[in-house]
């Protein structure tokens, strides 16, 4: 089966839209939460852990994975998922971003120009070696080579990165040959409509079977990413997978779905679990907090995962204050267990036509108890 | 059904004997190395992964759990084996040998007087703290406080830590009321054969279910650990299980096998595994090693653990380098596995009456092997 995305409905009563992407590994449904697997192992989990109940797709990264084992390390192994074991679909990041986020490079037409941080190095990162390292790690999903700008931005940097953005995006898609890889563009422009729908159009133009938007969740907050959102996502194709890059919490979640995007990716659920913070239906509980020391519940009373039907929060609670990994790991099953159900349900009431009141029940929830409960703040 | 033990065989050629120990809470074959979770869990990993294929019982301590989250904490949350998720045997330490390793320590007649790191407060074990501490831990099977000594040991201190660790061993029989949990007593003696059979045949006059022998994996070497067996264990009493603290490497745990012990327990599978070192039925294999950065074969090509069914030696040395705390726990997963399969193949083999054939098969492989070979150093 070639590579397919099918828009299933959409909400009368806002832009989210239930779809599925369908592809020679299985399908996905979207909305779609993709977890966090930079250097091929989501932090802490097996990959069965990570999987379940519902997460179909990860995200790997280009730019680690070259400093670290070697694209050729993964490519001599059979590729990414025989490597971290992992059946399902994997995307690769093309390391814009990861390049963006260093104290020291240097930006040129042909690409980034850094050093390796072990060993001093020069490297070159460029549409044309990034997508080369993608295919040879072959994740089933791979990005073109953005420049990503910082928040905020002026506005003839902003633009000047968007044009160079468009023209690496198009050197990407001639340099990509895997036909068994799908690549997807990305849409920059920092906080300006005029470049958001400019390079919109121009990656519109460019045809590939996906569009990311990216440069958002770099600090701008969530109600200018909603901002930024609706004057991009009208100019986005209708048909096409929209994948927002680097989002978020459970309530940037629910913003962008109803603004009509379809799939995002986010370290927030591993880390923030790492540091002992749980998503619950009524908030984040920081399970290291005194009030937890002897609390015979779950960490949340409502969920159904690994966790929560095995562990107390008093257990939790030991096991973060004796420094014990498997607290990291207990913590990471049950937030990727939340964040999947959240999309899973999310999809449902898209499906159902009712989105926008679920989003509002939802977030009365979660928010509402938050404010109020001494066990949740 | 009652605590019992049962020696099922013994191996004609040595003192090795296959048993098993029956109690409410299931079954375990001896002999038996149990893993340590110190901090009520087994570093890094899931009770369940813990448990594959054939660990049954595991050690706790009664120290560190005193210190944190406090044994009223875990009484309150209905005792350890709910309170961390393990359905199998835990036996907790007393305490004994971690304030005899502490840097300041007053030993008295009372018992040991120290100050607890984090805050400094005055904290006294005795005889009958530690007791008192291990009943409300809910262990099936608790340890007697003992005074261990260091090696080497002057003659004079070791005959007067021994003699106190007999004074001590009858005032944790008498403070202990717990019907459903086993009290073992430990015999110390340094590497003097009088003291280690004086403390022997006064820890049998207690009559004990079971003994222990401490005081042993301090320093001393395989060899002298030998001979101190060699001479304690025939006066220890012949039907009750014997276990050996803190032991050890595999060539370790056959050789107490030969010499008629029937557990141990220690944290070199797990401790060894998060240095990423494997243990293989060629040797040890140190997963960093450059060699394995594009190795394809499983860190260990006879095992069927979860870890070598799906991985490589290459994904694990990335994941080494990477920092990645999942290679803790897939090497964990697998030096556990390697561990229980050793002793079952021991245990099969004294049922066999051929555990003196297997011991020298089983370490010309593992350590002849290991130094030809290129891989495994």
């Amino acid at each position: 089966m070639p590579f397919a995305f099918n828009v299933l409905a959409t909400d009368s009563g806002c832009a989210a839209r239930a779809g599925v992407l369908r592809t020679e590994r299985g399908e996905v449904p979207t909305p779609a939460f993709m977890p966090v697997a930079t250097q091929a192992t989501v932090k802490g989990l097996l990959p069965e852990q990570a999987a379940e109940p519902a997460t179909r797709m990860i995200l790997a990264n280009a730019y680690h994975l070259h400093l670290q084992p070697g694209e050729e390390v993964v490519a001599a192994l059979g590729g990414l998922h025989r490597f971290m074991h992992w059946p399902h679909l994997i995307i690769t990041d093309s390391g814009g971003y990861q390049v963006f986020s260093l104290p020291v490079r240097d930006i040129q037409e042909d690409g980034v120009h850094f050093r390796m941080e072990q060993n001093g190095r020069p490297v070159v990162l460029s549409p044309e070696s990034s997508i080369a390292i993608q295919e040879r790690l072959g994740a089933d999903i791979v990005m073109a080579f953005d420049e990503c700008v910082a928040f905020p931005a002026p506005y003839a940097y902003a633009k000047s990165a968007m044009e160079r953005t468009l023209r690496w995006a198009a050197r990407c898609k001639a340099a990509h040959t895997r036909q068994d890889q799908q690549l997807f563009g990305i849409v920059q422009g920092s906080t300006y409509a005029d470049l958001r729908r400019a390079c919109a159009e121009g990656i519109a133009a460019l045809e590939f079977p996906g569009v990311a938007v990216g440069g958002l969740s770099v600090g701008e907050g969530l109600e200018l990413m909603q901002e930024v959102l609706g004057y991009t996502v009208p100019h986005l194709p209708a048909h096409k997978p929209r994948y927002l890059m680097g989002v978020g919490l459970p309530e940037d979640i629910l913003a962008y779905i109803e603004l009509g995007m379809d799939m995002s990716d986010c370290v927030i659920p591993t880390k923030y679990a790492r540091s002992g913070v749980l998503f619950t239906r009524v908030g984040r509980l920081r399970i290291k907090n005194a009030p937890y020391r002897r609390d015979k519940f779950p960490p949340d009373t409502n969920c159904t995962c690994y966790t929560c039907r095995n562990y107390s929060r008093a257990y939790l609670h030991h096991l973060f204050h004796a420094g014990e990994i498997l607290g990291h790991s207990l913590a990471s099953i049950h937030n990727l267990h939340f964040y999947a159900t959240l999309m899973a349900e999310a999809r449902a009431a898209i499906l159902e036509n009712r989105f926008v009141a679920f989003k509002r029940e939802f977030l009365e929830q979660y928010l509402r108890l938050a404010k109020k409960s001494r066990h949740v703040r």
